[in-house]
Formats: structure tokens, C-alpha cells, sequence
């Protein structure tokens, strides 16, 4: 199993979730700051054009690039549970890796990573029935492929049973219960205040904890950060954590070649 | 440039037609016919599990397997003329490629050729700004990929153009102008009797003529034909040409591997 | 609250699921044996063209017409379950009772009734926060609609609360527990053998009584009757059972007009 | 036939065009200098969620309420012609003029105009197949509704033709020909210089004349001028327009009631 060197941290952003002539977020400008993007792949978000253009500016800065595949749901942003029967979703899964990987194939570049995205990435992380027709299409698509999600989940064991390897991912800004789950959004407590933020992720990749929102410290395994790119305030807490982490010499990586 | 051998032919059909709880023709039957197929790739007609159904029953009967992509409409199944702009055909073609192409890669297959479908096949016949874009996807994809298309076409034009062979296409029940154009589903004389399409594909193939609606006999150079799938009769019309076929001492074999 | 007099029943039909070149069902065909449709609005199925022309082959045949919302899932055919919010619900109703109004307005005629479609309808019978958005969005966009779908359900309790008339639906195939809930589609015993389907339709009709699948007798209160239009054996059945209601002296009427 | 007040006009906005979780415009700060609003239907944007919250701001603001239906083309924003039969045109219109009505109708609101969006007005403009079927499908749906388009187009005819008003509307940005058509926006001279704009309209509006870009005073009738609500400049325009016509004591009130 992986264990991600101390003074190393990969940054992920989901990317490429504008759609025809609606944009959403500054892609290339959040790019500066991670090491790795996840781009949509035309079901919750996206079009041809957009993720051609993603994985361009992507290739550009020499970044990881993974899919951000989703519910088939436009209208919702992919952000409704939806009870497709497995098999719909693995088949899902492989069109829209597919349809990923052909902008990166005619550019000679390989997809790294696969990040579910939303209602699905929420449902994979509690609901095995959920979680192992995601892990079988990666296996079947490209059992090189790693695949991102919550520590501790259904979709973290399934995917190492199956000899998927796994990135963990923790939310810098989102309160945690002791458990390890997060604190819902609705609560008034889900969200770590901004100035608290960066010296909470620096502990968390340094000393490998965490404090709950009970108080509690916990240990916290992750290998990678996701950070927003669609708040105007993104860029700004973006450009702070990665001096942070620079003053504190931990290094920015991908987590793929091996490192998780 | 590619001669077809005169003994030789492809037959070609359209399959995965299906989408979601409503079937279209019965592909396995017909599949027993044809040495070739251009499978839909969810934006005119298929979704995700058609799709991989699809590739599934060509793969067990060792047909070429090819993409069939076509406009973003499934109401009008792909049907009515679209002033998409270049680059929208190019990765509306680059995403439905790789779409399909996943479910071939997971199962170690490669795709052999590419069909535009209706409305996309037509302007594609007719105009070079739509030829264009649809030739360059497919280089970029994969280039030992072969375009199929009507004889004497833009696409054909800008596919030889551009190092990317070319499939010629013959419909053996659609009368055609001694200008080599196809007379329009509109006139009354637009089909061949069913009587006579059978000795007609021979002459198409042995001779390479064809008698023209006006009464001329035209040079007639085809590579595949295309029959159809999604007709009562199409088992029975497909079971008569491959008897004829085999009498005549013609093979019927995919184009692919050299062979055009 | 409305009490169906005993010699007369509704049967009722979904209708216009057919969606541009995918035909499903003959509906003309079963109209002759209904006295109501529920039309689907396109969203689960259904396009504009058929919704027109399917309004039209009711209006020929003078029968009530009503809508068949579901969820904007054409891939699934409505039929998988989906976390939406309230709210959208509500709208997504309004924007299909709107939608498929218009083709009645056209012709002078208007709505009846509202059944929900598939997951929607299952959703709506057992959870009020599913129930109550579909019967305000009936109840506001004309109070004299009448609801249909399960007896004892919540979407009942909602409607009865709210002031909207409620047409209590019953399944002549279907077996039924003790309790009044349907038998699970995948248990062996979901359905009811065909030549028993007919007098226990009758029993129910005459004697407001059923027995269910555990052999006990339980009440059962129904305006109407579902039959299927989908099946090959559709009309056979639905033939007979008109036969056996006529000798049965049991009048086909629709349930609008103050009668449910 | 109608003639306008020499000191009245009527300024329309687009409107309802945001779609899911992506924001377009700004309609409620340009509801304050419009008299009537045209809302998508969800063909080219818009959702029914959208659909209600515009209609509710622009029934606060006490505008007149038009639809703005257009092609099911959501990731082209109803931009790229599309060849489709005249009759799903005009079974396309009633389905959208329906969904939107919905929406008015629960708040005893009802539908004044009509103007098609994008390329489907564009091509009602020149084209009379198009233009029929839109104008069908407004009479069949309410023959007291106005339709919005070119002055001197295809659609003005048929409106004309069959008895539906028909509002004139002019671009106050766009340079003109002197036949009447609008200089295409692909010529470097496409657009008003902005310091231009206010003078112009004034000048449309009281002396009914405009020059064209080829320097030719021509004359121009028109009913409503339209302003955009989706640029940063939008609302600074709108107010200094509003100004403007205060001074010159031009009245802005919708075209309905019998105005136009």
C-alpha cells in the first residue's frame, strides 16, 4: 500500500465545467496552483469544445490530467442522487472516459486519474453497490488509472481490493467529524474559517492529523487537496496555500509515477 | 491509391440504433451478414449500454467494428442539416470516437473505420467545410482508421487529401444520376425494385458499372455495401444477397487491413 | 369525498411514450378500449409531434385526456428514482402540464386529470415531500384537475389535504400485499395469472374486495383501472375484459365530471 | 394595420436564459429600464426553475410578458440553423408557448408576445417555411398574441398575412443597409459606435429615419427596441437610453393593448 511521503502534497482542482456559452470558474488562472485537474466529461458539465480547450491549458502547465466523470444531468449539475442500476453506471463511467481520453490520445498524453464527481462521488464513498461499478470500469478502461475519492469509503475499499490504487483527498476547508466524515453543509459548523485553513492543511500533511469539529484530534491520511476554481476568493486562498507550503518546504507533486 | 480486388467486397450496417428502453432493429440477426459495422455513439441515436452491447455481439462474430457518429440530436435521430461551426463537427467527432472506442479497448479491439451518420454524412458528401473538420478528427485519432463515404465526395476528396483512406460506398436499392449523385428519397424513382438489386450489386462488383436512372451506363468503383437493419425485410433481403454473392464466386470481407 | 358508484369504473392508459423515431406501443389501437389517457410530456418520454398527435387521436375517440409527467430522464424512461429538490419538482410539473396543455388548448379542449410517471408515481405514493410539490403545482395551475395513483398512498393524503380530487388507481395484474402495497416487481409472484386477471378486476369493481397475494380478502376502493398498451397481447387482454365488464352490466366512463 | 405613436416605444429585453447552476445576465437590474420581457422556454436556455423566478420578477415590475422560444439546442444557445421540418417548428412553438404559460397562468398572468431567439429568428426573417409555421403555432395558441421580428421580413408577411400584429423591432447597435437588412456581424462595421447609439434611437422613434452604414437616409418604422442584459455595459446603456428619451418626452409603454 501507499504511503505518501511527508513533505509531499498533490493540489486538485475540478476544471472544464463550463458548457456552451455559459462559463463557470477562471481554469487557467486556478491552474497556476495545483498539480492536478480533473475535467468534466459533458454529463453534469461540459461540452467537446470546452474539454478540448481544458486539457489544452492543462498540457500547457504540464499538469496531471484526470476525468471528472458524473451523473448524466445537465439541469442539476450532477448533484442529485440518482439510483441508476450498476451497470448503467459502469457503462457511463466508460463513455465518458473515453470521450476524455480522445483529447488527450490526439495529443500524445495519457489520462492519470479519475475523480467521481458530486452525487456520485457522495454516493461512491458510502454505497458499495455504487462504488464497485466505478472501480470495475477504471480496472476495465485502465487499471493504471488512480482512482480519487474520501478516505476511509466504500469506494477506497473497493478500489483496493480490486488493486486499483487509490488517492485520498481531503477538503481543507470543510470541518470533519470524529468519525471522519464531514460535517454536512447544512450545519452551520460545515466550513473551517478562511484564516484557519492553511495551517490546518500544512498539520494535516506534515503531522498527519486533524482537529474535529467536536475537538477531537484524529489522524488524517491524505495525498491530496481539492481546491475550488469557481469563487472569486479561489485564486487568493490558492496563491496563500501554496506560499505556505513553500515557506514550510512541502513540495507540490502529482500523486501519479508511483507516489500513491 | 487503394484498387478494391474484384472478387472482394464489404457489407456494411448500421447498428446500436437502440436508445434507452426503445429498440431499433435486430442487430444480431443481421449481423450474421455483413463483415462490417458502424456503431452509434449516443449524440443521433445508442447510449453507454446499447453501446457496449453492441460491440460485444459484432466482437463475437468477428466483424470490423466502426464508429458511426452523428449530430447532438436525438429527436430528429441525426436526420436534419446543421450549421454546426468546424470545430464543433471536429470534437463532437473527437469525443463520440473515443466514447465508443472505450468499449472496444476494454475488450484488447481496435476501431477499424468511421461513418458519418445521416444529415453528418451528407454535407460531408457535399461540403468541403464539413468534410474538413471530420477528416482532421480522425487523423488526429487514430490515422490507419478508413472513412467511409459516397464515392466522388468532398470527404473523399479531403480525406486522400490528407493521407486517410477511403471506403467507398455503394447502396445497392438507391438509384443514382449519371452524374454519379444519388436521386433524391423525394422522387418516386428514388429505389431500385427489390427484384433487381441483387444482379445489380454483382454488376457493381464484377464489372464495376451501373445502369444510371436516365438509362446511361456509368463506371461504378464501390468498396461496401450498405444494407439495412431496421426493416422487417432486411433479414431476408441480406440472406439473398449473400447467396448470390457466394454463387457469383464473390468474398465478402471488412475493408480494413489494406485491403482499400 | 367522492364514492364511485359500483356499476361503472374508469380504465385508463399511458400514452404518447413513443419519442421521434422510436415507436412504442399502438395506442390507437388501445384507445378503442379506454375511457381516459395520461399523455407523457416529454420528458420522460414523448416529443412535441407525438404529444400533438396522440391528444389528437384522443380527441377523435372523445376520450379524457390527462398528463403523464415524469422525470426528465429519457435515457431511463423515467423509471429510476432521483433525489430532486421540492421545488424542482413543482416546476418541472408546471413546465409539463403547460407544455402538453398547449396541444389541448389548440383544439379547444382541456385537461382532466394528472398521473405522475413511473419513479415519480412510486416516490409520490410513499413520501410527502415528493407528494406534496406535485399537488401544488396541479392544485395551482387548475384546482378541478383530479390526481390519480395509489390508494392509501401519500400522494393521496396530500391531494385530499390540499382540496384536489383524487382518482384512486388500481393494477389488474399486479398482486397486492395484506396491507395494500404492491408485490415487488422481482419477487415470482408479482403478477396476477392472466385468465385470473379478468373476474378479480370484476370483484373489485362489484365488490370493492380483493385477495391478497397472502390469501387474505381485503378491501379495495378504485375509480380506475390501468391496462398497458405496450405489449403485444395488450389489445387481446384488454378486448376481454371490455367483454366481461358489458356482460357484467359494469359501465366504462371517465372519472371527470364530479364522478370521482 | 398599426401605427405607432410617434412618442411612445416599447424597449424588450431577453430574458430567463441562465440555465442549472449557470448565471447569464443580470434581468433584474434591466427589468428597470425595459417595458416588456421576452423569457426563454428551455429549448435554447433557460429551465423551469429559471422560467418562474423571471416570470415572478417581471410580473413585480408590472412588465409585459412575452416567450422567446427557440431551437432544442442548448449547447449551441439556439445559435446554428437548423433544417427542421416546418412542422415540428410550429409543434416545438406550442410546446414551449405551453411550458411558459404555465407560469404565468398559476399567478392569472397570460402571454402578450412572441419572439423567436437566435437562429430561428434569423431564419423566420428570409425564410416563409419557417416563418409559417411559427406564425400557425401563435394563432392556434392565441390569435390576440403579437409576434416580434424584422420589419419588411418573411415573418412580418406571414403574421400580416394571417391576421396576427406583428411588433417591429430595430437594433439600436447594429448598422443597416440601405435595404433594410442588418450589415453582418462578421464586417468590421457591424456596430453603432456606442456615443452614437442614444441619438440614433431618438431619431428612429420621432422622425422615423435612420441612416444606413452605406450613407443613405432610409426610412425605418419599428415598435420596440431591444437592449442586452447579458454585458457588464448593459445597465449603464439602458439608463442613459432611458434618460435620453425622458428628455425628448418619449413615453416607453409595452405593445400590447392594442398599441401595435
Amino acid at each position: 500500500m501507499y504511503r505518501r511521503p511527508t513533505g509531499i502534497i498533490d493540489i486538485n482542482c475540478d476544471a472544464g465545467e463550463s458548457f456552451g456559452i455559459y462559463p463557470i470558474g477562471d481554469d487557467d488562472r486556478i491552474f497556476r496552483y495545483v498539480s492536478s485537474v480533473n475535467v468534466a466529461c459533458g454529463f453534469h458539465a461540459g461540452d467537446p469544445k470546452v474539454m478540448e480547450k481544458t486539457v489544452e491549458m492543462a498540457a500547457k502547465r504540464g499538469l496531471q490530467i484526470g476525468a471528472h466523470p458524473g451523473f448524466f444531468d445537465l439541469r442539476g449539475f450532477g448533484r442529485r442522487e440518482w439510483a441508476l442500476p450498476p451497470d448503467e453506471i459502469r457503462t457511463d463511467m466508460l463513455y465518458q472516459l473515453g470521450a476524455l481520453d480522445a483529447f488527450l490520445r490526439v495529443r500524445g498524453l495519457h489520462l492519470a486519474h479519475v475523480k467521481p464527481h458530486g452525487a456520485l462521488y457522495n454516493m461512491a464513498a458510502r454505497d458499495e453497490t455504487v462504488a464497485l461499478p466505478i472501480v470495475e470500469a477504471v480496472k476495465a478502461f485502465d487499471p493504471a488509472l488512480v482512482l480519487v475519492g474520501l478516505p476511509g469509503s466504500a469506494i477506497e475499499r473497493a478500489a483496493t481490493n480490486r488493486g486499483i490504487r487509490f488517492a485520498r483527498e481531503a477538503f481543507i476547508d470543510r470541518q470533519i467529524h470524529t468519525d471522519g466524515s464531514l460535517v454536512s453543509r447544512r450545519e452551520s459548523d460545515a466550513f473551517v474559517p478562511e484564516e484557519a485553513c492553511v495551517s490546518r492543511a500544512i498539520r494535516m500533511i506534515l503531522k498527519r492529523e486533524v482537529v474535529s469539529v467536536e475537538g477531537v484530534l484524529i489522524p488524517c491520511e491524505c495525498d491530496t487537496f481539492c481546491i475550488h476554481s469557481d469563487t472569486p476568493q479561489a485564486e487568493v486562498f490558492a496563491k496563500a496555500l501554496r506560499e505556505a507550503l513553500n515557506e514550510a518546504h512541502i513540495s507540490v507533486e502529482p500523486f501519479s509515477a508511483g507516489k500513491c
